[in-house]
């Protein structure tokens, strides 16, 4: 039996880096990023199956109704989610898959697919997370203050994740959570469900 | 505040190779090897706290009534015990602390010490397990055959264990350890006691 592939929701305030840590984390290793599902328009240069699966309305309805996403949103009129076939099919090949989604959307995909390894992302400091929201420069004054007001508070849902990282570097935080995972494939609690169960100990089936 | 180290309970059947793991753990790290007390006398070589801390029946029975052993055992008339004082100072400086024990004691340690984190080591097969008792040498048939039941039936408290990490090599289980350790720090029920608490947060206090 091969063994099934984790689920790591990377997940944080806005600013706090999580895209960065993804794409160091998918260079560095076998991988899977999860895509989106939307109803939305493709942009320019956007790839159908890499950026998003664009479907339409009547597509994203059905998949709803038939239970088909790990959480969903609407926003402005639009539908964005992640399509659970899609994560479920790859983990079963024994691949590991990433999924960078906002904090509302990670305690939806709990709720769902609570095997999963749920890792918040912290900015070294709420200066840091300040600066970085600046930086980013698309923002009014207000809009800034609005989004910096909703990463503060958002951190508090920290308490609802297996693990808390802190971005200090994009490298080390890409380290830590590597461990993480080398890590949880060693929990006993998940080796109970899978490889080992008293029955087969008792029996030897584990060591034969 | 300096952050408490981590107590490792590095535990197994006989044979499956926690010594080598630990030697290569401490070779790597700057992890302090937990010493035990024993009543019995220091033999040719051994070194008083470095091997044992060799210390008087008397003081021994002061110490269980104290509370100050996180397990101990009585064997052939001596005491052998984890001394707790000695392993929460080392703890409070900020390393961690590997303790190398039987199943039995880390059962115990496990009541009087259940933050620590405790690690099941398999060995590779069954087959390699009886080599590895074999090769000690040292035994009878029947103590071998006595030895290797044991292990066996043994590895069913796997399931009393936080993690469990197969021996294939040393360096891979060290390796595998070490992310435990690291993976250990991130966790959110971990922090929850030490750093994070809703208060803090919600004052910035985290971040100051």
């Amino acid at each position: 039996m091969k063994e099934r592939g984790l689920l790591l929701v990377i997940s944080g305030p806005s600013g706090a880096g999580k895209g960065t840590i993804c794409k160091a984390l998918m260079e560095n290793n076998t991988m899977w990023l999860s895509v989106s599902a939307t109803t939305r328009q493709p942009r320019n240069g956007e790839l159908p199956g890499k950026n998003y699966f664009f479907i339409s309305h009547e597509e994203f309805q059905a998949r709803i109704e038939k239970g088909d996403f790990l959480e969903y949103a609407e926003v402005y009129g639009n539908y964005y989610g992640t399509p659970k076939s899609n994560v479920i099919d790859i983990l079963e090949t024994g691949k590991d898959v990433i999924l960078e989604i906002d904090i509302q959307g990670a305690l939806k995909v709990k709720d769902a697919f609570p095997e999963g390894i749920f890792i918040f992302i912290l900015p070294p400091s709420m200066e840091e997370l300040k600066q970085r929201i600046i930086n980013r420069g698309s923002e009014t004054p207000e809009s800034l203050m609005t989004r910096f007001m909703s990463a503060y508070k958002e951190i508090n849902f920290v308490s609802k994740y297996n693990y808390a990282v802190v971005n200090d570097t994009v490298e080390a935080a890409a380290k830590k959570i590597e461990s993480i995972v080398i890590a949880e494939r060693c929990r006993v609690d998940r080796l109970k469900d899978t490889l080992i169960n008293k029955e087969e100990l008792t029996h030897g089936k584990l060591y034969d």
